[in-house]
């Protein structure tokens, strides 16, 4: 299955990802409500930007390696077998970090829902579904590039 | 985290899950929207009858051990970063059986939605939801138990 690079963040964002591949599993069983994607950070990858969304509950499951998960409440080192989950509209922004020196991989999982929008407590972006399609935007609504 | 065993199937067919144990992750970590269990099969250890779903994806990644997927198609053995999904309303009846030797483990993940239904070609049964709560029925309409 084909590794997918790079991310649909609007610059500056998209470059902070750093080394991350994705395989989109569940598009390649035909799954449409749920998103299940394979990840692999290198070291100083990202997952995302630090976000929670509004109405998709999201799960992540390590499967080799270690991650650093970063929320509100601070950092905490995930390694294989561990694993966690970010409730719909729990306005914990999160996301991981691979601060190691080898690669990380996880799978993570998210229901699919029209009308979800995400939000980036520590960047100026939102991520917005407003029935036309989505599209990423300043916090004052302006639309990226 | 506490393991769960047994099987909300009526009888005979709750007996026939053999030796399966689940931990409710998705639960644990407080979504509601995915459902997410590690699953332990004994040897002999079944998933769950042979089912399709009307509206709920699933998706199974295999983590340990060897299970036998079967479905329409025949059967086809996972091992560990296989994995498997079954979109909502594709009438392929699927499930895993563990016929090694060894205990298998895996993720199966689902969107939770209501009005979800599940049938059961194999087996006098159909998994209803009416609005009033789920139960198992004989493929009649009439209610078990």
């Amino acid at each position: 299955m084909p590794e997918v690079r790079g991310s649909g963040y609007p610059e500056p964002f998209k470059s902070r990802m750093g080394d991350r591949a994705k395989r989109r599993l569940g598009d390649a069983c035909g799954l449409t409500r749920l998103g299940v994607n394979l990840v692999t950070l290198g070291p100083g990858g990202q997952s995302a930007l630090r976000h929670w969304h509004t109405l998709e509950d999201e799960f992540v499951y390590v499967l080799a390696g270690e991650v650093v998960l970063v929320s509100d409440a601070g950092e905490q080192t995930l390694s294989i077998g561990m694993c966690a989950g970010y409730p719909a509209g729990k306005r914990d922004a999160h996301h991981f970090v691979n601060r190691s020196a080898k690669p990380a991989t996880y799978l993570e999982i998210g229901n699919r829902t029209d009308g979800d929008n995400a939000f980036y407590p520590d960047d100026d972006l939102m991520w917005a579904d407003d029935g036309n399609g989505e599209y990423g935007a300043h916090k004052d609504g302006r639309r990226y590039g």
